[in-house]
């Protein structure tokens, strides 16, 4: 707070900015109107809106990159900066934002990273963080499971198109339009519509439809279950083992002391012999 | 209930009135008369019933008027009345009944403020203040989550209208459209006729659609089981808490008891020394 | 099984009749039997088969007629008997199946009737009984959630019929026809179709859709959260009770025995004193 | 590993070949080829691309034949080999592969053996034909409410067609049709057109749907909460029966420590009278 350990305190004063909530809240507010930027873009907006608007997207980019080499200079370990995923997401993106947008499919590609400018969201509140990495770790989980699904779609897509292909060539012309055809008898998205067009050549088709639908349905529900069984597990392995403990502390502390009495009323008792 | 102790007793009789099962059931009942008349006016029903049913309101607004300002009577602590919340909604919905009817965007808000005296029902039965109460308490552990969906949703929207909004107009506009096109696909509403549009002009765009399903599906997925583990989570941790407590006693109290036999052990051997 | 105890083995070896395996796969037969023949009446079955399944249905209805009384008559407490739900729906079903049917009402009425048969299969199959009546039990526990949705579809049906009235009167005529429409958006079906008719008149109508989506669907998320713990807490409840008391029990015996020493050993001191 | 005790040791060469993580990967690889080519003919390819796919298909079948015939070879207990499922199963896939595509039913049946290849995926890979197995044993569990759900849609089939018949034959013609129908009514699946085309004629039949969306929901509803309570009673029984035998076990341990300080105070007490 005093200015004569100079170097010392100014990096330290401005490791306290960059932690400070005010500083915290000023990034997010850029965040969120660079968000509402963007969506304004998607408008009808008069001309001189527009170029603000693009003037105040510069602003955002040229605040972000600020921000982000202010980010790294006050880190002290410079390359765990580096391999923080959240981090370089942020990197990636300031980065291609900078990229000028002459020729149109620029333009395109310009406009879709500052969508993911969005995304620092996500990288700045430590919640949303907590959150999407908790939602990370349930991906192995359900690995498995998503390929015993993929299997389950190939071989009914397979089947599909192998028969249903001269029926209705846009839904079942190859195996991978069928998949996307069964992905939507899976959302019950008028599937109806679907099952009807083949019952008409063949009549027991809807069987292939019903036990599309029980398998998936099935294989879900208990993936489902599974994932909060698998979930819980966790949590009550780690509450039961806590208590457990805590009730077996008890426990010994009370019969040690009955050991003691002991041990020392049979050091009486042979003190007297 | 003797005339002796007249001004107690009189506010007393009042307040047992107040909290009798009579009293309520019959604010209950004319509550129930209140919405059967509110759907009674939007069939077509002939002009001597009509009359018949706007006598009939004013009487339950006058009842409704009576029944609040003797609640607040007989309420002890006048200031604590004020602050709760469902008398505040009370009071509200039975003032908003008052304004005169007589242009006609004042007649349409004083129908729906006739609609939200049905939630009075509400107020009345503990047992739904207490389900609405619980349904309250479960909204901020959902807030991280619906601002992370929220999130999603508008990056999607960006990209949709981005490369969409040429292709239909109505759907993909703009950010706004755009976003309540994509709860209709959240929602598998037709969203395959959604996609097949898009796809006659980007041919990948089922990666657009199936990705957002799946981000969505994923998220609300984790959603259910988090909600349902925390939940579940202070539910076992006070019973879990009860029992151990309960066990600890019951060990704590024989081992005392050792204890004391040991002592007096202890002390008699001592004696006889 | 000798003859020489005639009356009691007579009623005895009924009663070991109607309970044995045989019978009631005889039962359960006769009725799968009865469902089939009202399966085949759906179809156009030539007059010779027609005839055939009207004379089995007349056989069918004789034979439940019988079984009834049968186990009325082996029954030893005729009371408990009518009193029985189930008992009695089986012989609610049996009569309707005796009215004559002459003129095309009764006819409809009693081909109703003979569908209900189908449902004896659940009265007679223990498993079935057990299922149900565990059914039965979650539905009060679910009343007030019940509630609570009605108030909410209520609430929205009279807003709906009030605006929306003379948009379309097919979908939002009046309340009741509104609650229907408004039961077809909760369950996604062609929602979107109903929302952009009104979006045309006002604009804003989105927010009613969206809120109402989002209020039934997170009081229907709840309510299933609910049941789950409430099921689950009273399972947990017992075992937990069960657990802690068998541990109570082991830890008192071995306490007690530990006392037992010490109450020996000290009237061993006391007795050399 | 030397060459000296030949006979075993090629045996046991041959058999440590067949656990190898290499040979799994290989066969595991195989069928993934042998997936794509079944995807690849679906498309329309040019006569070389499908020629070398049919030489291709050739070499498939004969690697699994050969692959089957050396794990039938190398397996001790050939008895147990032939009667374990995934055995079964390969061997039948791969023996439907080898008849001869001669008449077009053939070819027909031959690809459809083919495609059923990729599930050898699931008996190769140790995960998946471990979570097929765990997916096996929940379905006894649903077999009564699956019966229960079946009695349901039959009541309401037959009843359909009874009345909704004449209305539209080819949603309500006959009892199986009438099941299919409603199978698209449980899934929302374009419910209401189906529900407005008999409302017309029976104003009186949304009664009809309502009830059956209930009951289906509701049956379904507890199922899930069935199956997930019985699964984690019995993940829960398990552990706390581990636990408590843990916690039982520690204070036995102590308890007898304080049991055998007594015996050796009492022993000394005696053997000084």
């Amino acid at each position: 707070m005093s200015s004569e350990l100079s170097p010392v305190s100014g990096f330290e004063q401005l490791r306290r900015i960059e932690s400070s909530k005010l500083f915290q809240g000023a990034v997010i507010a850029i965040i969120i109107l660079s968000a509402l930027t963007i969506g304004a873009k998607t408008y009808d907006v008069p001309p001189l809106v527009e170029r603000s608007l693009s003037v105040l997207d510069n602003a955002i980019t040229l605040f972000f990159l600020v921000e982000i080499l202010f980010r790294f200079g006050v880190c002290q370990n410079k390359k765990r900066f580096l391999f923080d995923g959240w981090n370089l997401f942020d990197t990636l993106v300031v980065i291609g934002s900078l990229i000028p947008l002459d020729n149109a499919e620029a333009v395109l590609l310009g406009r879709l990273l500052r969508v993911f400018r969005v995304l620092r969201l996500v990288s700045v509140v430590p919640e949303l963080r907590f959150l999407i990495n908790s939602l990370l770790k349930a991906i192995p989980r359900m690995g498995y499971i998503a390929l015993l699904m993929f299997i389950i779609f190939y071989i009914y897509a397979a089947m599909g198109s192998m028969f249903f292909a001269d029926i209705d060539e846009f839904l079942w012309g190859d195996v991978s339009i069928a998949m996307l055809t069964l992905f939507r008898v899976a959302t019950f998205e008028d599937w109806t519509d679907v099952m009807y067009d083949t019952m008409e050549v063949y009549p027991l088709s809807w069987i292939y439809y019903l036990t599309f639908i029980f398998l998936t349905a099935f294989v879900f529900l208990n993936m489902m279950i599974g994932a909060i069984l698998e979930v819980m597990g966790e949590e009550q392995n780690a509450k039961e083992a806590e208590k457990a403990h805590d009730e077996r502390d008890e426990i010994a502390r009370q019969l040690q002391a009955v050991q003691q009495q002991l041990q020392e009323l049979t050091r009486q008792i042979s003190e007297r012999k």
